[in-house]
């Protein structure tokens, strides 16, 4: 009850593997990821206000920081699992939320508990900020299946993963940011020399020409 | 639609690990699980037949062998989800099931689709075979906790794994397989030295004690 | 005695790599090799059914799980020096003999000694399931080595891995099961883009064509 | 220009190890680390406000989250040799701080420059902020060491690590969070039995009560 | 020709694990192993002339850094495999010298041949360089025993790996290298705590006291 | 007092990384690193011999053995700090300096400690052995980029280190040693296939073609 589980806790972050079954060159652990994702929001944070938007920067670092923690109590259930029925979703959401609830009551001293609530929920909101936590998710996540395909990595999967996660990228156009990474920082990204480089140019290029 | 698909998920399957997000000294892939399984197995099969028991050979090999195959597409579900609510486990039986059947109609030849249904359907039914796949996997799952403990994990989880191993192995005291194991191989087991051995002695004691 | 012994070796399975000494992206336990010979040996089994052949599922499933199992006791020796001389060979296999008889005798009840004499006897016999394990393992000893160069290791072993396998894969193509493999599953394999993937082809072709 | 360097120099953090050159069970990257004392930072910050301190939580958040950005460019430096004398610590300093500002000169688009300035600076200034971040980075590395202590590393430095930081937890008990630490938390970590435990309580005894 | 392979093997010995099959906290290369070896024969040999003995430096130098070069051909053979028969320990040997030749015509400069059969021969002869090979051989086999011994591994095949190499050690007691490792550096090496420290220090005691 | 420290400390080396911080397929030791230096200065020293020149293989194997032992007192500090201007590079030379001289007054016998002055203090002087030194540490640093090249790592940074260390290459071509291996080793290296062949066949021949 003194904090020291959630502190703890930490540490199973640390032991949790990122797509896991699927042979990767370099793993990422879902505490790194959730690092890599906070530093991310905070860019695109900074390009929002140089888009004369407000940001309320606790609540942006605070959704990027914790987006992940209840990973360890519930751990990696596969997408298509998760979202093969409405039904289903909603179940696990349930279930989600009650373990993490009970974890709450039972770790958290009684005067954090309604900060911990807010912190452990659901971060992908319609606000600005659970907006950028949503496209800083999904960089990081480009960045990661990216590492593969550069890499050498012959798992179609992070060919899918890439596409996927620039296709949101692109649903987020309406953020000063999002347009901004697909101007200015992909083409960077891509300008690298890697064995597959060409076969990926063409790839974004399909999808960039898309939208 | 080859066979080639089914094949190449066994790579998957030796990139999953066993009880993600805790530390391990040693960590267990699914694929060494299930080999670990297969042998266990074979020599509880042959402790039944010592005991004038009949045993499906071919039933007993094919259930171990693919008991965790479906891990593939489900992923890693932690136990205390799994368990939540009996209409949740239910619904994630029929996901799992609804998936598995789908990948069997479409990258298993029509020929051989019926044999794959059994093997990646639910192993642990009230057969003979059933019993003696369960009680196999709990003795690695009793083996893998007390590898942990043997070098020194503190992670409270191992032990818990442990006694709940152990626990329900000797729910299966009517299988000659199960007595001999606690008689036989689990003393040899715990004589090996090392810094928790009078602990873990004194846990057994209780929980044998106790039946 | 109480087949502890039996048991706790499986972990030093787990801790056998394949082809130690070559740098690999991804490490292959003797313990998961055993594991995929044994699925893959299933398959073949039903393939050999399917042409009309009586397959001994038991003495397959047996065969196919304990084939390296004595691995443990002899460690790894390097096929060239396993085949430098036929005295050497014959010398080697009966130092094998002699541990695993030992082996049997101090650690398996006598109950069950004759089982395991046959079990962790050389498997790759005359019979239909000696042949069906001898391709099995060459077909994952494929995959291992396709694993590599598809990820782009430049180590030529894994090259000429790869064609020794095919070559031996050929050699069996009295059977149906190593005609149905070369005819519909090795395409497939091939299909999936890689960066050395046309080279590989045109290795894989002149095999073919020169059967 | 387009703030790809900044992102992708992240996984270089993910590739730095903490305790370098030391044998340890569960290595740390310098990512995870940042993650962790972002974390604890944000329950420390918790504390001070329930103890009727403002806290500027966007600083607070930033300050923790890139306080080890810069050793991606300088790289582990051992503690022995940065604090060798004055003059050398204060070069060192100098240096870091060019590279530093060369890199945001180069890599950071004009209108963020002010921003990274003040993010990559030395963060634990004599700010509230400042303390909370210095207490978070100690209580981060007494657990690091404390996972060492407790699986059974026999390598000493771990013992010192663990004996300075809380030393240096102690100099911030001005804090209400650095009391409910030593006094709430701490007595939490050391309840988990493992085998050096007694020892490690008697250690930990003499450093409490010698203030 | 050109030596390239020569040292492209030196990367095989860094992928070759010592011990393999047996679970270690820590691995050690062949590579690690052999740099350790020169280390350690370096130290001895300084010891041997403080003692007014003649050493060949460059001898000692070649012997100790080239005496596992070999096990790239050959591979890790079990010790009760290679020492099975006096005849297959005969075949053995010759086996690696005629690859070892066969390696040298092939890949070695006809001006550098003789020299290569004198590193890549056997070493520990009779010599005080020989002699000196062998105890510091046994001497880092002690340290790494010793260092999985105070880690906590549970594997008995470390302590009796530590008992074999402190009894060989003893064997050389005419070198004055040999005694002042077992009276000086010894006790230093045990003195460190860990938890099974009682039970090594009095096994330790029994070899010295049956000397 | 009694070496202990010495030999201990060579663990501290098997647990340091090269090139900290940049993602590797193959991770290599200081103390692997070591083994090759020492056995590439080896085969210069041969090729030094062979164009008439005396070697002193004492001063040579000792040199080319202990280079990089004090890493373990200071870590790892990247190339642009450690030469960023020359007066930090004399201060940190001289940080090294004294931990080294404390670290022998400490833990080397008084009889021994001038030799350990020699071994452990700067090897790349103007002598021949300090020269194949030089060359011996880089032609290891070129085959450990070209490993990384060779496998598809996409990090530019190992282009610029293959090409750094050739360029240093061809600055000792008054040695024979240098001429040699460009002359014969380094296009056998190239030969092999790999993804990226032509561009660093490119890069080599235009480096080769400006001296």
């Amino acid at each position: 009850m003194g904090l020291h589980q959630f502190i703890q806790g930490l540490n199973n972050l640390e032991n949790l593997d990122r797509a896991p079954g699927h042979f990767q060159y370099q793993q990422h652990s879902v505490a790194a990821h959730s690092f890599k994702v906070a530093e991310i929001a905070q860019i695109l944070g900074d390009l929002e206000e140089l888009d004369q938007q407000t940001v309320n920067w606790q609540l942006l670092y605070e959704k990027a920081l914790n987006h992940d923690y209840t990973e360890r109590f519930i751990g990696d259930i596969k997408t298509p699992v998760k979202y093969a029925t409405k039904q289903l979703r909603a179940m696990l959401a349930e279930v989600d939320e009650n373990m993490t609830e009970n974890f709450i009551q039972k770790e958290i001293p009684q005067a954090l508990q309604e900060r911990f609530r807010r912190r452990l929920g659901e971060g992908k909101d319609e606000t600005l900020e659970g907006q950028i936590l949503a496209l800083a998710d999904k960089i990081d996540l480009l960045y990661e299946s990216f590492g593969e395909i550069s890499k050498g990595n012959p798992d179609p999967v992070f060919w899918e993963i890439f596409q996927e996660s620039l296709t949101t990228i692109l649903q987020f156009k309406d953020l000063a940011a999002s347009r901004y990474f697909t101007e200015e920082v992909l083409p960077e990204l891509l300008q690298t020399p890697f064995a597959e480089q060409e076969r990926l140019l063409e790839v974004t290029q399909k999808i960039l020409a898309s939208k």
